[in-house]
């Protein structure tokens, strides 16, 4: 068995947020797709031990904000490398709280979708929340940023040391 | 609430495959993505009216070929835009049985994953199938297929009169 085969998956890059008593929470996630079209239904996969987990599963609400190609490295390492039990993500981003009461981040963002969690499945490290699509909007023109493009443009841009700043706390 | 956003999430494109008292049947499909890492699960959403939803919840297995940009539409469409309650797919089609059983496709391929399911989630019209991979192995070289490589250039290619014949029936 060559595992290897698994990272010539495709995905999108996404910040995934919720919110618990008017605390905010927020984590990129590559795992976000379509599943249903009528009615629009997508599911993520979000990892027990992350906040953003802990505030789905209190709201089960959640947002997807579809990052773009702009969205540089520091800003993806301030959702993906941090946690918001250390900092607050959204003291100095912009961002707007949707119709489900989960915040949207609107920086590099082409778009967002609102979702309410109607189904979640168990499947080990993480869980798969399903949300049924309550809201969703375009914000920008742009190219939706890819895993694959992360990897191989946007941490190549980056300097070891911002690198290391952002990743390394 | 504008549900063209929902177009800009990211996707790749595969053949999912599976079994049924020897006969065979695979589609096209665009929602496989890793959801847990340890043990490796991978989860699909599948149209209950194909003829694949029926082999996949009969054996509880099923094969993923991760496509590269060189296939064709005609081949897309073969496997995408005809039942496998009509014609054979796999009559002049290169492919071998893993050790599931499901046959694997290998034209255009980059390589495969093996899974055996060990959840199902009724999300509508679609069923999540969540799979444990129990075999995985590269075949060539190449750039995987998304599904925006799919609609921007493999169908801008396509000469009308093929994509008739292939679509339409």
């Amino acid at each position: 068995m060559d595992r290897k085969i698994l990272h010539k998956l495709s995905y999108g890059m996404y910040v995934i947020s919720s919110a618990k008593e008017g605390k905010l929470d927020g984590q990129i996630a590559n795992t976000v797709f379509q599943i249903t079209s009528k009615p629009a239904k997508i599911a993520i996969s979000i990892n027990k031990e992350n906040l953003t987990y802990e505030y789905i599963k209190y709201s089960n609400v959640f947002s997807v904000s579809i990052l773009s190609t702009e969205a540089p490295f520091k800003f993806i390492g301030l959702f993906g490398f941090r946690s918001g039990r250390d900092i607050n993500k959204f003291e100095n981003v912009k961002y707007k709280i949707g119709v489900t009461g989960a915040p949207i981040v609107l920086d590099y963002s082409l778009g967002y979708i609102e979702a309410k969690v109607v189904d979640s499945v168990d499947v080990g490290t993480h869980v798969l929340f399903i949300g049924e699509v309550v809201d969703a909007d375009s914000i920008q023109e742009g190219t939706p940023m890819t895993y694959d493009y992360y990897h191989n443009v946007v941490k190549g841009k980056t300097p070891p040391k911002a690198a290391t700043y952002v990743g390394g706390s």
